[in-house]
């Protein structure tokens, strides 16, 4: 095993003594880069991208050289989970994802199969080991997984949606149905992200991207309760350290007191709430991770520092923060921001510490 | 003067006795009806359809016959305000609206008029005099207008967006040319509102629909000093009674208490937060409209009937509840659903009263 010669994503991860504020950034493997943009060209197109451990890892490092981030983190999508239960996926290009033949029934769940990741998935674990070999202990490998409620809402739906009337349809309509989808759902990302632990990933992030379109009572009956049983269900020791757990629920800034008593280590922030009162509320039971606006990288780089600034002075002294973005980086961003980004974390996150 | 025959929504927004939760539903005139597209098809059109105080009164009035709504609302669009101010409006057929010819720096903002209603929006004020005028006292009318901020995106970003690059772009880079362009919407929206006020508006509501993108110290900022800036200017009362002003920040409930501060009569809640949990955060200083999910009306009618109950429930004995969706009626909703989404909130709210 290579050491980590960079592990200050993993410390601030579980509140240890840090020297700054570590910084990544979701999506930073991603169409924003001319370099991402060539890999995908060469390898035909994104799902082929996804299926290639070796162009997984081209991608996935291209942030650590380019930006200096603190955590790599797997590139690949969170649909790939439904393709190996069964589904066909498709990505026209220039448009989202698709299922052509979704969910819809009681039938159609049942026959779902919960798929082994060392089988099924075997490319994405793959990718993981390859992508730990050509990092060689730089910094440490996220691995992640969509939402069990998340991956619901594409899967009914047949992709991407406006609505979600037939994903929310199916929830109030026929509750047994979508539980029954959850619950499968919920062990096949457990399973799955076990095997990302296994073949290499340090932490793990759940990206609960659609979360925040339910009320309260549905987001903790169709969502949170799922994300909790695959919290309970992860290996949380691996190479002899702790494996990071990451909720992020998108919208879901009404429920942070909720999702950090999942059992997980990390509540990710969007940026519509600011950290100082995520952490009064929160208390210190967990790390945060968040949260400056993605669209704050459209402002010229001395209004990036200025927000930097503002967000590490409201967090404060103390430990347990993870710089990030809200939610992903935009693809029209010019790459010169994210790196000025990054850059200010690193500077200006030093008087916090130590 | 028509005397009122059903004057619950007022009295509800004052927080006055009533005898049961009055309820109407944003978008209540739109197209999930069918009477709503033979008269559209007939318009030739949605501009002209706004364009035309007959058929705008005739659309109006649709919601009020089919759901028995205790509140009608002025049919228009946001976007006429600045169109008055000189910028083309155009809606393709099934595409959203486009400004063709954006905002893109000061001197297109400098250039930019504060309208006045009666001369170009006085299809409105003549639509809201119609309105009245065919209502015959049936229900109150209310009249309406977009945020400041929320015209904003559309005028710079020519047109709905997913990312809200360019008007983010502007208020992070050139803020002088934002403010400039804010105060001169918040002075035409609060000469609007109280033109349709003058006309025969007896409430008013405040559309933020884009707020919910903002980070808390921008949203304080860019919008809702803006919001404020109008509910000062407006015309409280009008035909010798108070004329109530709602505000509805979409994606705005962690800002509530702020909300309730402006000086508004009624705060508008979308569907992520419990209004028991609303209610305890803002006391008794403001009434309460929402929050169902507009999802919800997907369901079948027995569910639907549960989650009024439930809501209902959770506001629990008191004055100052107006019953509505927490967002406007998608297109595809049965309207037999809208009618037992009515139905039920009249029946199964006047336990909670007298």
């Amino acid at each position: 095993m290579t050491e980590l010669k960079n592990d200050l994503f993993l410390r601030a991860c579980l509140r240890e003594d840090v020297e700054r504020t570590p910084v990544w950034m979701m999506r930073q493997a991603g169409r924003y880069l001319a370099e991402y943009r060539a890999t995908r060209a060469r390898a035909g197109g994104f799902l082929n991208l996804c299926r290639s451990p070796e162009l997984c890892s081209e991608v996935t490092l291209q942030p650590i050289d380019i930006l200096d981030a603190d955590a790599a983190i797997l590139f690949s999508d969170i649909l790939v989970v439904p393709e190996a239960m069964g589904m066909e996926l498709t990505f026209g290009v220039g448009e989202g994802p698709k299922f052509p033949d979704p969910i819809t029934c009681l039938a159609d769940v049942e026959k779902l199969p919960i798929p082994d990741p060392m089988v099924e998935l075997k490319y994405v674990m793959d990718a993981v080991s390859t992508i730990r070999r050509d990092l060689n202990g730089r910094v440490p490998l996220i691995g992640f997984a969509g939402s069990p409620w998340t991956l619901a809402t594409y899967m009914v739906e047949g992709g991407g949606s406006k609505n979600f009337s037939k994903v929310k349809a199916m929830a109030f309509n026929e509750p047994a149905t979508m539980h029954l989808l959850l619950e499968k759902l919920a062990d096949s990302v457990a399973a799955y992200l076990n095997g990302q632990i296994a073949s290499g990933a340090q932490a793990v992030q759940i990206f609960d991207t659609w979360g925040g379109i339910l009320t309260t009572r549905d987001y903790n009956e169709f969502s949170l309760q799922y994300m909790k049983r695959i919290v309970e269900q992860l290996t949380r020791t691996s190479e002899g350290r702790r494996v990071p757990v990451i909720l992020y629920t998108k919208g879901g800034m009404g429920w942070l007191e909720a999702i950090a008593d999942t059992g997980c280590d990390v509540v990710g922030l969007d940026w519509s709430i600011d950290i100082d009162v995520a952490k009064a509320r929160i208390g210190h039971k967990v790390a945060l991770q968040g949260n400056m606006d993605p669209t704050m990288l459209y402002a010229k780089p001395e209004r990036i520092r200025a927000e930097v600034k503002d967000i590490l002075a409201r967090f404060g002294h103390g430990n347990g923060h993870v710089f990030n973005l809200g939610h992903g980086i935009t693809p029209d961003v010019p790459p010169q921001h994210a790196i000025e980004f990054f850059k200010a974390v690193r500077e200006e996150s030093v008087r916090y510490h130590g």
